[in-house]
């Protein structure tokens, strides 16, 4: 994929436009709504939380992935509309009513997500007037605005665009995100929505973005808490002109290589703008004997308090990261593991090494660390899993978030 | 059990000696040795870390508890003697080898254990010298120095003591622990040092002691990190002139529940004073269907970083807690969950409910905090853990503890 710098996200992909307004669900008066629409139908893929208690949009956007066509996405911050019952549920589903009836489209084509304080239920006058008020603001230039207001405790939006080549015609595709807290593996594991005017069945759309959200938002931890409200969707309306893909041939490689940029991008940046982060760790596994085993000792690392708050000290303690390692459950051998922090090699068959303590420091010191762990046990590739510090400004955050 | 406030610990029950002293291990100059002594061999029973990279001293104990007999504990604390290869393993022999010569006991009837910094060398000279100088000073009424010489980052020393009555003998146990940091269920996760006088068979004693750490320290956690030296360790001298136990009878019995007075106690204990901790959380999990179930959601809540910063907040974030079941493992349904904080119901049914604010308030400004969590899947008696809070000094404690 070619990225291109212009910050177009999801508007970049023909036949798409976007926006954000403040309709007033935040006490801050910061934007709070966001709509994302295609003129088109759209092909639609979804993953979500797999916590047992997923929020309301969740069950209602779950509904209309399942039909497989989409043609907007209504978006809220400041309420997560979970654990808020029938209720809830009859909100998020008025949500996209109200929304589908301003855009003359079917409520089956509206996805709903949301994201904000769990228990609360919707402000749905609010909600109401500020859907009212959205639609007419759709614009081409509205993908900025949009992911701004989707963010909670984020300090800044995350976006990437760029082109691919798929049957002789340049596709676009863009995306917005949003992270920050309670992130962790095991589905999206925040909010994502990606446009693209690529041609694709639902089933390659969807095989598509499970296997790259599995290989990136599934990958990063920032605190170990999963969210109710988690889910990664994708719009693809087909106005790229290609022959539609069906099944996984060379266009789908090169589709699927285009997404999992765009993911990984994106899943990096919300691992490096973690609650209260100052530094943004990339650990890398080398020579697991599977995924899952790799996947294991690189997120038992990244959980770890000990770990974090150690690259919060700029201390390189390499025994709190092997300590993480070896009670993973990957069944390592820390007689034939190795351990480099910045390249420097500081653990080796079961023991410490001497090495350049200057150098070391000056790694340390630095907001963007890579430690790799060599745990010698196969051929797998290397599994690369990112996440934060954890610093004073976590426990402030969260300790003076109030409900 | 009837407990007794004296504070003997590891010296109350009959023939048992303990002092601890500074053998400038540590750089602060606080005590850093603890020995205990038994006049006569006892039998011993030991559990230890689970985790794969587990230190020197955890390797070379576990085979003096193989044997069934022990007479003394030499514990240090300032350097864990983990990841240190085979010189590590020498020296933890060397240890034990040193410590028998003093004693004139049999090296194979030491045990060793060590806490502190991973990937140093064991100071030998200084550990030969402490050791020497030690010996002499073995007491009656040397508990309380034992207790300080084994803590680490702890601000106090854990100590119990009690009797009960066996075959119509009065049976004395006391022990001393200590924990704070790296602090994770799945063995004895901290050092503990029991001594009792009983007379109790091998079996039996490995059989209590496992069914007691199993509902005392790995129904705790601090921060989530299983340490690579932890291990619970009893003495049983069988002065107490009792008819040995040596089958699951009354006696058993009463031995048992005896046993784990002492461990939950201490288990408590090591929550409470977890680093930087300013609160003490206990998590009941009502009718769960197995304790599997029970401990996976208690646990889940307990190592949430947002629960934890919600409680030092004085926050009753229920979507947090409940959040955290959802995501556990438990395979809760959040529609037939019910939670109370303080008895002072907060969520049913999938939904938050109305509460006395100011009631909540006060309770979440306690130091002593209870959160109910009703499940209703099952029949299993409430399933208990114990957690502390997040704070500003966790971060600071272990942001500044440089190796």
């Amino acid at each position: 994929m070619k990225i291109v710098h212009t910050g177009e996200g999801v508007t970049f992909a023909k036949g798409f436009q976007a926006i954000g307004i403040a309709a007033k669900l935040k006490k801050s008066g910061k934007p709070d709504l966001a709509l994302i629409y295609s003129q088109v139908p759209a092909t639609v893929a979804g993953t979500f939380t797999q916590n047992k208690v997923a929020a309301a949009p969740v069950y209602v956007s779950k509904e209309t992935v399942a039909t497989g066509s989409a043609q907007a996405i209504i978006s809220n911050s400041g309420c997560a509309n979970a654990c808020t019952g029938q209720q809830g549920l009859a909100d998020a589903k008025e949500m996209a009513m109200v929304t589908a009836k301003e855009l003359h489209i079917d409520p089956m084509d509206v996805v709903v997500g949301s994201t904000g304080v769990i228990g609360s239920f919707m402000p749905m006058e609010a909600i109401k007037k500020g859907i009212h008020d959205i639609v007419p603001q759709l614009s081409d230039t509205g993908s900025p605005a949009a992911g701004k207001a989707i963010l909670t405790t984020d300090t800044h939006s995350k976006t990437i665009c760029g082109t691919f080549t798929v049957d002789g015609k340049t596709v676009h595709i863009g995306a917005i995100a949003k992270g920050s807290g309670m992130i962790h593996p095991n589905m999206a594991t925040m909010l994502c929505y990606i446009t693209t005017d690529l041609a694709i069945s639902h089933s390659m759309l969807q095989k598509a973005l499970s296997a790259a959200v599995e290989k990136s938002f599934n990958m990063i931890s920032v605190d170990g808490d999963m969210s109710t409200n988690d889910m990664a969707i994708i719009l693809a309306n087909g106005l790229a002109g290609n022959t539609c893909i069906e099944e996984e041939n060379e266009d789908y490689k090169t589709f699927y290589e285009a997404l999992e940029t765009v993911v990984v991008f994106l899943a990096k940046e919300i691992a490096a703008d973690g609650e209260g982060a100052s530094k943004f760790i990339t650990i890398e596994v080398l020579h697991a004997k599977s995924f899952a085993q790799g996947k294991e000792v690189g997120m038992a690392i990244a959980n770890s308090p000990l770990v974090k708050t150690a690259f919060f000290g700029e201390d390189p303690n390499w025994g709190r990261i092997i300590c993480a390692a070896g009670y993973s459950g990957g069944d390592i051998d820390p007689n034939h593991t190795t351990l480099t922090i910045g390249g420097i090699p500081i653990f080796e068959k079961g023991m410490g090494l001497a090495f350049d303590q200057e150098a070391l420091a000056k790694i340390m010191a630095e907001t963007n660390i890579t430690l790799t762990i060599d745990i010698e046990a196969g051929q797998y590739e290397p599994v690369i899993v990112w996440t934060c510090d954890l610093t004073y400004d976590y426990v402030k955050i969260n300790g003076e978030y109030h409900t």
